[in-house]
């Protein structure tokens, strides 16, 4: 190497001889780092301002003293989401097995693409989605793949699906004599219309079966879609339960679901992006009934399993179908004669190497160490539910069923078409008094405010800073009115 | 918090209390990585032996200890991507920046769905992507996203093709009264493919365009294959064109594709994954003459600007074809007045803030450190095909245009039809005898070797390394017949 535009740090030698600089460098950053996110509590879980440096692209080094002050000002200007009143999403502090993980693979930076560019990550991340599937008791000939987020795992699952059930891998959508549907509830999550728009079959062509007052699928009018739409001339291929939906946390009956797909012969496919979790506490897992019926599944780690993102799967019950109806060769690449390379069969080709921070996480906190992290996000849950239904004027969006509650003031003595406008209120109140974030979900045409108590740090005291909050909130107005 | 089946340092305390705990844990294992990377020399490329543990989800925690012990046999199990004589593919070693860039991104774990939810990071990426974009002189509305690897950056792009010329975004491909198709090389990458079939258009969708014998596509045949589409009653729409081919690193005409694309109204994408890093090299960039004519081009720096995987973007000439034909938005999500919530306009929905290392390696290493990079593989590249040409036996797929040599033997002492084992067993020589690693495509029906002097610690020794080799088994082999 002669390189002398380049810092002698720029890489990690191979021959050592430029360690002690390495090691030097990277200590320093990550203690940086670690003394940001350990001081997250002091600050406010959204940030007071944003900086952003100007410079993009120097024409020579900053040097790294600098780079890491950029770093430190980057990382406080950005969501802070250990701080307890960081609650308004699906996006937890991570575990510390995960920056170990992801500094690993970045580390040696393995390809998942093929079994020769990543021979460990390739078999491990084969044995653990198929510990996965297991838990999800889907059957000897289940597998799946990672994938870089949940977005992509539902698109890859509908994928598969439309192949399978339409027959379009190699000639398209085009060719079909009829318009192919897929039914999904109306609070489904929106990657499902956004999958359905980049398969070629449009935002059109998901059908939204009503939600009952608990936000879940009514089986009746999903049977009622499947035979309007068949009337209607069009093909029917697939259904998409979702267990967790995003703004209230509840799930589709699943059995039930399963039963109409199997005797219709549609795809069944339920997003437990969310709620695929609860597999891992023995006190919850019963909540997912019927899911062992899916043709496909999706999970991301990276909300309820506290994995840093992105970190998701997606699930089949029938591995076979995933290759035969989605494999792609690779003629660069070679081939292993008992594993499959994994850029042949999902979204992506080159891949990180995502496992390593989920298998890590599980050695570290243990299936135990998840469990008691859902359990006590229930209890907290609880807690806050029973503080909110003391409180008049507050109402749920539904029951919650998960960590997540969604909810809105609904005061009497405000015109009903203030309301929106109140609840945005109450949240700036919460933020700016209280150290407490929720998000601001639009449901049913309103502004509710929405919590997931997910965060470990959050405590009884949260609970009770948050019913205080909005209690005084309501009496701050009221004075007013 | 009150979760005794947790380790202690499970997460950082955003109080600070496990502070010195977690600083404890994450040196040990960060020194033990790096550790494992400065000694790649004295390992193989390729991993002697591939050690998995077989535990996927224990019940507890096996502790930091054997957490530690258990990630370095993993990395010691893994392909060694910096030591010298690993060439074979387009997966550099990562920059060191990279590997702080991961660790900070995991620790703050912010979502690049939204502004809300990344606030620095969001804005960061879009001025990057923006500069990116000047330096392609893709005009003023130009812009784009990043993406988790190159397969996703060119199946967002076709997308947005595909519904800007077949307006598809709404009612899908169903509709359209004749079959779309869109062209490629034949030595195109297999992701256009994928992405043709995963886009609902089929894999037959894809025209292959031959090339000549500098693995370039040729424009007569490509002005042939529209119009005969046009006459078979088809509808072509996009044609993608490559800088940097996968297996021989050569260039497409851009120009003149550009102008005939124009002239049939069909979209423009560039599949410059691998060598649209050239325009970081005052020296090269002009190799990539014409680029700045297409819709829309894909770049990805996990390639040859060494940021660990995946790092990829795609930009759009203008950036209203992006919003408009591709957007879904998100009722769950806050919107920003100024900014666009990425997640909205990108296939992921939560993404890992991929923008924060490839800042970070801006920064460390500079615009000149990358052309230094970019310009000394081109020395050794010619040094190494100056050497094969001397070789008599020996003969290339095409002139390389890049840092990529495809070669074989093709010894005359030996029945052609043994070409290809004999090619094999040189590959397997090299790696036995000489610690090189080539890969092993298929290309025009038969096996080539393949080298990518990618790695900043190949130098001129490696090079004479791989001469010798060579001449070597030539000899041997010659010695046999």
């Amino acid at each position: 190497m002669n390189q002398q535009e380049l810092p002698a740090n720029a890489f990690i030698n191979p021959s050592g001889s430029n360690k002690e600089s390495i090691e030097n460098f990277v200590s320093k950053a990550l203690h940086r780092i670690i003394s940001v996110i350990s001081s997250s509590e002091i600050r406010s879980s959204l940030p007071k301002e944003i900086n952003i440096p100007t410079q993009t692209i120097p024409e020579e080094s900053i040097g790294d003293e600098k780079l890491i002050d950029q770093l430190e000002t980057l990382l406080l200007s950005s969501i802070n989401p250990s701080h307890p009143g960081w609650i308004p999403h699906m996006d937890p502090p991570p575990t510390t097995a995960s920056l170990i993980g992801d500094f690993a693979t970045a580390s040696v930076n393995n390809n998942m693409l093929s079994v020769e560019m990543s021979p460990a990550f390739s078999r491990l991340e084969q044995q653990v989605v198929d510990k996965i599937c297991q838990m999800f008791s889907l059957g000897p000939n289940a597998s799946g793949v990672l994938c870089s987020g949940g977005s992509l795992a539902n698109l890859q699952a509908l994928a598969v699906a439309r192949n399978e059930k339409l027959n379009t891998k190699e000639e398209g959508v085009q060719k079909l004599p009829k318009k192919p549907v897929l039914f999904a509830s109306e609070v489904a999550h929106t990657s499902i219309q956004k999958a359905a728009m980049i398969l070629g079959l449009g935002q059109d062509s998901v059908r939204a079966v009503s939600v009952d007052s608990e936000s879940k699928m009514i089986i009746d009018e999903l049977e009622t879609g499947i035979k309007q739409a068949r009337n209607e001339g069009k093909t029917p291929f697939c259904v998409v339960a979702t267990a967790g939906t995003t703004t209230t946390g509840n799930i589709d009956p699943l059995e039930e679901i399963g039963k109409i797909s199997q005797r219709e012969n549609l795809w069944y496919h339920v997003d437990a992006a969310y709620g695929g979790a609860l597999v891992f506490s023995n006190s919850h897992k019963d909540k997912l009934a019927g899911i062992s019926g899916a043709d496909s599944i999706i999970l991301n780690p990276q909300k309820w399993l506290y994995v840093a993102k992105t970190c998701a799967m997606v699930l089949f019950k029938d591995q076979n179908q995933l290759v035969e109806n989605f494999r792609i060769g690779a003629p660069y690449m070679e081939e292993d004669e008992d594993l499959i390379n994994l850029g042949e069969i999902s979204l992506q080709g080159t891949r990180h190497a995502d496992i390593l921070k989920l298998w890590a996480s599980f050695q570290h906190i243990g299936r135990k160490g998840f469990q008691q992290l859902i359990d006590e996000s229930y209890h907290l849950t609880n807690f806050l539910h029973n503080k909110l239904k003391a409180i008049n004027c507050i109402q749920l969006a539904s029951t919650p069923e998960m960590n997540i509650i969604c909810f809105r003031g609904q005061p009497k003595w405000i015109c009903s078409s203030r309301w929106d406008e109140w609840n945005k209120d109450l949240q700036k109140y919460l933020l700016d008094k209280h150290e407490i974030f929720f998000s601001l979900p639009t449901y049913n045409d309103g502004k509710w405010l929405r919590t997931v108590i997910l965060n470990p740090f959050v405590n009884k005291e949260t609970i009770k800073n948050i019913n205080q909050g909005i209690t005084s909130y309501i009496e701050k107005t009221q004075e007013y009115t």
